[in-house]
């Protein structure tokens, strides 16, 4: 179901981009000299260890884009769970389209399906408490749109896409200002109604001053678990509650427990290992 | 010096897209509503752990690029050595235009960063001995420039930057062209006198029948310490050697000593974590 | 204080495609003909009738775009109110640079202004009330980011600027998910946490249903002002009341006067004639 | 048969970049969260009053863009007068592509059907007249190749596509020059023999020297019906003769009386209001 | 002068493809790794043989973009003659830039001179004649703009830019239209008043009937000078004559004996040889 | 078979913007007036003259860009040698789109079979000796990866296709690095073990001094016939061996006879007159 929000307008001149980083202008100078220039093969790619499918739409854009008549059998979707062995794609085609646009599908969905994979560790952390795991705009540049879908795909939610989407406040802001009456004042007066806000504390001082007033979210900046708890009582639902600072997978399940809404993880995007994936001939 | 072999000609492209990225349509729509419009702050971006500096001409022409009149002191260069506190960047600009290009900066300069410092991790292992490290083509889409560029920042060396610089003939090129002596007569018939050949064995016996022949360079996949040191004395000189395969921070040393030229190293580029930078006014 | 808030970073691919657009591959053919190589002119663009000015930026850009050397005097900003004969900008350049430039800077100028003015004349109309004035997406594909600026220098105030910044729920939505509990239900789970959420209502009986649920706006469409009246009351300050459809500039007042919030008209963007200016020689 | 002068070479770039301006990274967010990703949708484009359609291609491309086993069954054409009521295209296809997809083809269409029907009041009336209406380089940026085909679909003719296309002189480049008979000297002889040149004239005595020499056009400033009849007479067919300068509907039939070849009217492409039309589900 | 109609609008696009067409993603590695990092060096470009120039402008640029602090001395302009071992450019920069920039600048300097000087060479022959000597759409793909530009520089002409700026009826048309008379006809109420008519004509005959009507121009395809006296004296001024058809250095001077206006030639672009310049160092 | 190794991944894109170039905003004024809508046309495609064809998949492509329904039949493939009169594309399809698309088709076909006939010349005049043709990087820009494979369709071999390809020392590489000795050390040190070196040598004192080393490739700078005889003896399969510097079609074969492996001549690419295609109507 999630690879029906895959941003498809966008695929197009993604690969175009992408096939021409790794063919230059020579093309595969391999492939173009050793391989018979109209075999046909067989092969597919598959799963090297567990984990969760993301990238799917892009592996086969990359096929079809350089063998049109390539068969292609999905047998795994966007947001699948997988694991070392299980076949994702059946590829048959003209072996120098397929070898040459081998390793562009191979990045795309080795690192999106590790941006899911990731994901789904931290929401298997957060099973049985409120919490939800989201992403934040510590991505790579260039694949901030993919990336943050396949932190839907491992089961996490997308916080702001980019400066753009939402306001967010934090202390720069607040002191460019002059405090947080006059930074939300601001706000209130100068940003679309259609855009949530969103403000930073650091300490449950500076909270309860923020909900002197009307804010959509508090993010809870670098707060042990202690703290968040009260954090969110103070809170006490008038806003969404979001944890956020150097959380791993070791911390998150205290985290989520002290009852927050959402737990953002900046490694979801900035540090995601690739999940392995390799073509093999069959 | 590494940062004079910086791909300069990609960076106004590079930037632009990247800078449409996060600001959209609408651009920072807090910093527009919050801020003065003509505050001027000092701020610094700080390294938050000890590695490896790579990014630094992306992250000045971020800055730039949103605020020309920007004064930015460069305290640091790519390749340079850094512990948690260095300052390699003050930064004193419009306070509008520094917090909208902050994230774009610090995504670039963390994550090649990342990627010039893991390399130097793998590169310390190595000391004493005669390998270098290199990349491969396992990249993220559409960074492969800066990241191969983050490898030699880091101290490592580049293996081919797409299928169009260089001949690396795997299994299945030898399979359609018919045999090692057909793959390789092919290569010399139709490919450049320009590109190096290489050649991917898995076993020693394929290693002596290749040895038959004339090649740049053999890449040794997936060989045991033991099995490269007896490759390294069979191919004794005739031909640059390269250990690949899932190899580790934990296994590279071993490998390293059995006295292969190279050893190249996917996760350099693929599943590099971020190094760390924050941007801290003053 | 608007004009801090342009959309700065879009400026020079837009004036590139719009120059060639004008100048195609040969260029201004009148002036390289008939115009003295290095004559330079005096001349200032002129409000030829009263209104708001926007899309300075646009307008210096392209000037300095075909002469890097040419000499602005910035006279008015945008959001700047004008009367007939003020002027805007004084120019001196090279004289075939500055008549190549002044279609593609006047274009972008009188359309952008025209937005402005009509924005501000509509936002006259609502004045002693609490209802503000917001454009739509019915804006000119290729000028959104453009257009949406004009309003803002207007006076009015932005919608959402896509379809990815803001959660709209309009009638086809609701019957695809099978009620408002459920589309509530499927938005709450499924969209991010930083974006906001507005439901359209076409009837006081809808509305009623709506208020049961939480939701950051409603969008009362096609509403006659008594019907809007009695829609604010029943909502009550717990969500932005939005009056929208074939709302103009006779009929504003009295929406403005029932007590919405915002006054959403498609007029601003899709149908602003242009606000008249003319490039005079001195 | 207007239609099959479409500019086909030009749609998906602009189809590309409007959908990427609408849906941004993140896309439909209200459709991803809240439709069924397999519903499909009966639907119609409806006019919701009368005039002239434009634009039907790029509507067309818009939604195979988003969904390429859509159903789009045409009932309208380009230049076609339609009425309200009267479907102008019917649409079967995934509801989430269809409704992503229906801004930007209608923001065309509207727009466009807007530049067309405007052009045919204006021809209207011409009606009886030897006169032509046509567009000026006053179009919006990024719109112009679509813009001056809706003139051509509303019955319109074009002038000059751009500054490359034909030689129009003024004041300045006649002052520049040194007079009437050196600026055409420089332009016969710099100038392609396979561009048209036109004159501009603001009174009787400029028109009778400009007819001592050959031009292929003379535009006829400002002028007063009694003005231009006599300019009429004066050119009596050695020109095609030009009427332009602030001509509305109201004051374009006694224009069109005086024996002018053509009427150039900004408005056309600058100031349409859009042509109203809808999407509805059936 | 000549320099002043260069198409500056669309140089930067253009450097910027070609240095990336050169330097891959990589960069020149043997600069990188050979050159000191901040040698600057003195060279200069050097004409090896008698010619015209053309192409500074994108010289210039190109070394700019790779150095903004090179020193450029221009010693010659487009369109003036050299000798073998004139300077045309000075440098002092950056060796690692200029060396890189080097190919990329001389790769268009070359090429358009060749343009140029090869243009210039047929006009030489039309001397004590009334033709001119121009180009044809037989163009370089992506260097149409230059090129035409070239051939200005050499002391030609430019035919119509592309199919966009003006008529020109072949047989192909005049048949699918049914004749001469409904061609033209059909020109008249379709096309644009501001482009050009130009038939093309293979006979007297056709040229006799074809002065029935009123065209800007006829194109006399293939004839021999005796035809072309003929048709010149047919014409007798009322349209321009152009002849066309394989005519070369060896022919042109006699067809321009015959009085036509134009001579166009399809070499001046598809086939010039370039014009040798070097870059040496002092 | 040479077919197979063209870059079809670059094609999209370059037959766009080559189709804009000639059609600009306005299309074929001529067709679009002249031509019958729904006319459908039988042409050919046929040579005017002996040589060796390339570009088919660029000329098919451009043809399928306009009329996606047209139909093709192949006669000929690159790298196929024809005679005058021989059809290499027979084509069905609509006159608009088919009249629209054939410059721009004939100008890929013309140019590349022009590169491609040029360089079988220089390779039947090689016969009978070891040595093959190849190109350089003088080529013009934007075409490079093109003409590179008209190159190979015509017979001959690709040096580097760019600076970021392989290392190519020159005399002033040496200069600065300090000798010979240190040059190498650096390359050896900096440069990615993947790529070829290649060292320039002008005279055979130089080329001894080389040979002290390990080096991929000698270029034997303007050498005559006697010293490359001399050279050859005395690289003596150590290195590839390249003779350079102004060799053309009389002089190749004593070139050729010297020995050495590899002719570089950048009139291939530089000067290579069009081979003459003409489209004719059945």
């Amino acid at each position: 179901m999630i690879e029906a929000t895959f941003p498809h307008h966008l695929v197009q001149n993604a690969i175009v981009s992408s096939l021409q980083e790794d063919l230059g202008l020579a093309g595969d100078i391999t492939g173009n000299a050793v391989l018979k220039a109209d075999e046909i093969i067989s092969c597919s790619i598959t799963a090297r260890e567990a984990g969760t499918v993301a990238g799917m739409p892009l592996a086969l854009a990359t096929f079809k884009a350089l063998d049109p008549k390539i068969k292609l059998a999905k047998k795994m979707s966007d947001g699948d769970k997988v694991k070392a062995g299980d076949v994702v794609l059946a590829i048959k085609g003209n072996s120098r389209a397929t070898l040459a646009a081998e390793r562009v599908a191979l990045n795309y969905l080795c690192h999106l399906s590790g941006v899911a994979s990731l994901t789904q560790k931290f929401v298997q952390q957060t099973k049985g408490t409120n919490a939800a795991i989201c992403c934040t705009r510590k991505t790579l540049p260039g694949l901030r749109a993919f990336q943050k879908y396949a932190v839907r795909a491992g089961g996490g939610r997308n916080h702001r896409y980019g400066l753009d989407q939402a306001v967010l406040i934090k202390d720069n802001h607040i002191a460019s200002a002059g405090g947080i009456k006059q930074v939300l004042e601001r706000v209130k007066k100068l940003a679309s109604h259609m855009v949530r806000i969103e403000i930073e504390v650091d300490t449950l001082a500076q909270l309860e001053t923020v909900m002197n007033y009307k804010v959509d979210a508090v993010l809870l900046d670098n707060m042990k678990p202690a703290q968040l708890e009260k954090a969110v009582a103070l809170v006490d639902g008038r806003a969404i509650t979001e944890a956020s600072g150097g959380i791993n997978l070791q911390t998150v399940k205290k985290i989520a427990q002290t009852g927050v809404d959402l737990i953002s993880v900046g490694a979801l995007t900035h540090s995601a290992p690739i999940f392995d994936f390799g073509l093999d001939y069959r």
